[in-house]
C-alpha cells in the first residue's frame, strides 16, 4: 500500500463520519418546515437502511471533487447525503422479496425483514424523496440555480435514464442475457450513474467552467466502470464471510457480466486501463488530484 | 348545478387534457440530457400508471391557483405535470401486494398486475423520481430560487412528513385503530399535504406575498379535509360498480374514519363548513377567485 493509498484510506473513513454525522441530524425525529409528523416505524425503517456503516463512496467523491474545484464544503456535504439516501433507497428497494430478495445487507437484516415488506417500500420512497429536500432546500448554502442544477442532475442519474432504469434492465437480463453492449449500458446505468453524478457534482457545487466539469464527468464514467468490473471480479474471486452477503448469486442467474464474458484476465487489464485513464483525467488540477487518483486506483483494486 | 359548477367541470376537463399532454411529452421514449437510455418496459409501466383518465383534481388546482396569483402559466402546468407523477406514484406503490393489494384501479388492472411486482415497485421509483426532475428543469420557466423552493416543499408534502409519513401511520391502523385526532393527522399527511401542496404551488409560481400563500395554504388544507370526509362518504354510501374500485374495504379492515366515529350526519354539516370557510378564505380575491370556490364545492360534493 502506497503513502497515498493510505492517506486516502484515512480521507475515506473521515468522509464517512462527517456524512454519518449530517445524515443523523437529517433523519432526526425532529421535524421540519411543512412537515406534519416522523412516523417513529418508516423513521427506524429509514434509519435502519441508512445509518448502516458503508463505506461511503459516492459521498467521498462528492467532497472530493467539490474540494477539487474550490466548492463549499457544507453544501457539498448536504449533496453527499442526498445523494447517499438515495443509494440507500435503492438498495432498500433491490433487496425486496420481488426484486433480488435478500435477507441479509452487510452482515445485518435487510429492511423488510427488519420490519415488514410496506414499511421497506415507504422507508426507500421516503428516502428517495429525502434526497431531493436535502438538495433542494435553503440550508444548502448554493444559489437557486445551483441547488435547482444539482436537483435536476440527480434526479436524472437515479430514474429511468439512469439507476432504476439500470434496475429494469437487470431484470430483463434475467430472462434474456444481453450481449456485451447491452451489459455496458446496463451497468452504465445501474452502478454508473450516481457515481458519474458523485463526480460531477463537485463543479456544479463549484460552478466550474465546462472543461472542468466535462473531465470529472468522464472520470466519474472510467471509475463507475472500474467499480463494475472490479465488483464483478469480486463476485467471483470472493466468498460469502468476507462480503456479507451472498455471491456467485449474478452468475447462477444467468445474468451476464464482462468478467463472465472476456474472463479474469481481461478484467484486470481492462482495469488498470481504466485507472489510468482516470488518472490522466486529473493531471490538470496538478498535485490536487492525488486524492482521486487514490480513489481510482482503490475502486479499481478493492478486496470487499 | 349552478352555472359556476358547470364552468369548474369544463375547467376541470380542460386542465385534465392540458396536463395530459404535457406528461404524454415528458413520458415520451426520447431520453433528456443526462439520460442513458429509457428502457420500454419501465416507461411503459410508468405511462399506464399515469396515463390513466384520472380527474387531476391536484394539477387543476395547482394551474388554478397559479392563475389566480398571476403566475407563468407554463410554469404552473410542469409543476402540476410532477405532482401528478407524484400522486400516480403513490397510487402505484399502495396497489402493491404488500400494501393494499388491489387488482384494479379505475376499471382497468393496476400495474403489478398488467406487468409485475418489480417492475411497478420501479415505476413507482422512477415516477417520483421523475416528478423533482421536472419541477427542478430549466424548462420549467421559473427563477432557481423559486424551482428550488418548490422541489423542496412537494417532498416534503410527499415525503416522511407528508404522504408517506400518512401511508405508513395508514398500515399502522389497521393493527391499532388510531382516536380522532390520531386520524386527523393521519389524513392530513396522507391525502391532505398534496393537496395542500397544490394550492400553495400558485404562490410560489407567481412569488407572492405571504399572506396570499397563507390563505392559499389554509384554502388547500380545508378542500384536503373535504376531500377525504367526501371519500369517506363515498366510501360508505356507494358501490363498486360506480367507483370502479372495491368499497367498503377501509373499515371491513377496522380502520377508523371521522365519518364512522362521528356519523354521516356529521359529515354532511362538516363539509358544509368547510365550504364555507373556503369560501371566505377566497374572499379576498373577489370575482377572480370563483374558480376555486366551486372547486371546493364540488371536492365536498362529489359523487365520485
Amino acid at each position: 500500500m502506497t503513502e497515498s493509498d493510505r492517506l486516502f484510506l484515512d480521507d475515506l473513513a473521515s468522509a464517512a463520519q462527517a456524512v454519518e454525522t449530517c445524515l443523523e441530524g437529517l433523519l432526526s425525529p425532529v421535524c421540519r418546515v411543512d412537515e406534519i409528523a416522523r412516523p417513529d416505524r418508516l423513521l427506524n425503517a429509514m434509519r435502519h437502511g441508512v445509518l448502516n456503516g458503508g463505506k461511503r463512496m459516492r459521498p467521498y467523491l462528492v467532497l472530493e471533487s467539490a474540494r477539487l474545484c474550490g466548492g463549499d464544503p457544507q453544501a457539498a456535504l448536504r449533496i453527499a447525503a442526498a445523494l447517499e439516501c438515495i443509494h440507500c433507497y435503492s438498495l432498500v428497494h433491490d433487496d425486496l422479496p420481488a426484486m433480488d430478495d435478500d435477507d441479509l445487507r452487510r452482515g445485518k437484516p435487510t429492511v423488510h425483514i427488519a420490519y415488514d415488506e410496506a414499511t421497506a417500500i415507504l422507508a426507500g420512497d421516503s428516502l428517495l424523496t429525502l434526497a431531493f429536500d436535502i438538495a433542494a432546500a435553503p440550508e444548502t448554502p448554493l444559489s437557486g440555480d445551483a441547488r435547482a442544477s444539482l436537483v435536476c442532475a440527480l434526479a436524472r442519474a437515479a430514474g429511468i435514464g439512469g439507476m432504476a432504469g439500470g434496475q429494469a434492465l437487470d431484470l430483463a437480463a434475467e430472462i434474456t442475457p444481453p450481449d456485451e453492449a447491452g451489459i455496458v449500458t446496463l451497468q452504465a446505468m445501474k452502478t454508473g450513474a450516481l457515481i458519474r453524478f458523485a463526480c460531477e457534482a463537485g463543479a456544479l457545487i463549484a460552478g466550474s467552467d465546462q472543461s472542468t466539469r466535462a473531465s470529472l464527468r468522464r472520470y466519474g464514467e472510467v471509475i463507475g466502470r472500474a467499480f463494475q468490473i472490479a465488483d464483478d471480479l469480486l463476485d467471483i474471486t470472493s466468498d460469502a464471510a468476507s462480503l456479507g452477503k451472498a455471491t456467485g448469486k449474478d452468475e447462477g442467474r444467468g445474468k451476464g457480466t464482462l468478467v463472465g464474458l472476456r474472463g479474469v484476465n481481461w478484467a484486470r487489464d481492462e482495469l488498470a486501463r481504466l485507472v489510468a485513464e482516470a488518472e490522466s483525467l486529473l493531471s490538470a488540477f496538478g498535485d490536487r488530484g492525488e486524492k482521486l487518483k487514490a480513489a481510482a486506483r482503490f475502486v479499481a483494486n478493492r478486496k470487499s
